[in-house]
């Protein structure tokens, strides 16, 4: 089984890395950055590069597009187009309702499998690529009903040897879920960033003062603003509702500080902190 | 050399678990937590348990308060009043301004030294306790020309055989540049943590959707509230402007996503991200 990966950086190339010990597949690779293209089949991470995107579709039984969200939404419908029946596309786009919206009602969409998987690190690149990234992770497969169950029982298999387990889940429900869990985090850790940036201008003070809870608390503000960026806009309305949740919040923490009632602030944080009984 | 410690938690029982090989200390615990107490001296952690605090101090060379920041403003003065001229008394709280105001123009306030080691983990108590904690990390001493330099010079070497690197700042500077790198931290941890458990009644479904990032961004979110509800009124007013800076830069960034400039939000994002340049 031939597999297309369509953005050989840290997704793409851990997915291959992943499924290396699965000796019926091969990998190949296709970047619009050379350099990294190149770099990921020293690495092992791919074992050919395609140079013409039209020739590596006509190679491939599975694409995946592991690239930003804006690109797969451009990208995607054309692809569909030049599918044979046999053929499958998948896409790892971090948010799933407008990539869903934009093969709606597409001749070959039973051919278009929608997934996002929930693991990454703050790096990027083929150099990032880990094959152990996806063990024991979450992959939220969304709109199942809508792809050929056949090539969908072909891809889960492929997702559960690479690691995975797997969830089922609208488009909607996905990137509402997403936008509270994950792309709030990746806002307050930007945002957190900024401030601290802003206001103390000498990195060797920051080093000095940091403990490691501001380290693990920007952690994610190391993430590629290209992707991020994309994902707030394509995840907008859902990521807004979010801001203006947790500005809520702010808001009252911040009330209870200003009239210093220690109890109740006790208790707002011994609230917040019920998030340990639930990660681990 | 006789070593009291007050409040045989996370950090002041990781300071005797550091100091542990240096065969002429012995170590005292105090704390009002009985079954704290009784376990610090299971661990290993303290050699010596005292029910009352001043048998305990009447014991000591030197004194540490590591209990959260009302405790010692509440009892350093008075413990002040009672030492011998040989005698030092030095407090590990998390903000330092209103702990030096309390005893501003005490007749022994020669032999205080305020001292703030930067490290921790969200874990508390005894068992939390780590002999590796301190080994590389900050101890920031203050106001240190209101301290005997004799007792400070023993104190240093007391603290550098801990494993810490000594800082020396005033302790309004201290307060102000805490209040960005640290306690703005903790704001937003608890905050982040109570916005999505308010939005996702159910556990499973945070659990199946967070990637590592949104763990790594509410860690600290698992905190002592009662530590924390202290120290932010404790800083009130610098936690305040932190927060203030917070909230606009979080417009800056809500604003860019409503109108959808995607070119700024990648501007405003890679601002952000030269944070990775600072940490490591």
């Amino acid at each position: 089984m031939n597999i297309l990966i369509v953005g050989v950086g840290l997704i793409g190339g851990s997915f291959t890395l992943s499924l290396k010990k699965e000796k019926s597949l091969r990998f190949g690779g296709f970047d619009k950055n050379q350099a990294a293209m190149l770099k990921a089949e020293e690495l092992g991470i791919i074992d050919e590069v395609f140079d013409s995107i039209d020739d590596a579709i006509n190679w491939s039984d599975v694409i995946i597009l592991a690239i930003p969200v804006k690109g797969i939404k451009m990208i995607l419908p054309t692809i569909l187009d030049q599918l044979n029946p046999n053929q499958l596309i998948v896409d790892f786009g971090s948010t799933k309702k407008s990539i869903c919206d934009a093969v709606t009602g597409h001749r070959n969409r039973s051919q278009f499998i929608a997934a996002h998987p929930i693991a990454g690190t703050e790096h990027s690149g083929p150099e990032a690529a880990l094959s152990g990234l996806f063990k024991g992770k979450n992959l939220i497969l969304c709109d199942t009903e809508k792809s050929d169950a056949e090539l969908l029982r072909s891809f889960e298999d492929l997702a559960v040897k690479a690691g995975f387990y797997l969830t089922k889940m609208s488009a909607s429900e996905h990137d509402r879920h997403l936008a509270y869990i994950s792309h709030l985090s990746h806002v307050t850790s930007y945002v957190l960033s900024q401030t601290v940036l802003d206001k103390e201008k000498n990195g060797e003070v920051i080093l000095d003062l940091a403990g490691s809870g501001f380290e693990s608390t920007v952690r994610l503000a190391k993430s590629s603003p290209s992707m991020w960026s994309t994902i707030f806009i394509e995840n907008k309305e859902m990521v807004l509702k979010g801001i203006e949740a947790y500005k809520e919040e702010l808001g009252k923490l911040e009330n209870m500080i200003k009239s210093e009632s220690e109890s109740d602030i006790f208790d707002y944080l011994e609230e917040g902190r019920r998030i340990r009984k639930i990660l681990k």
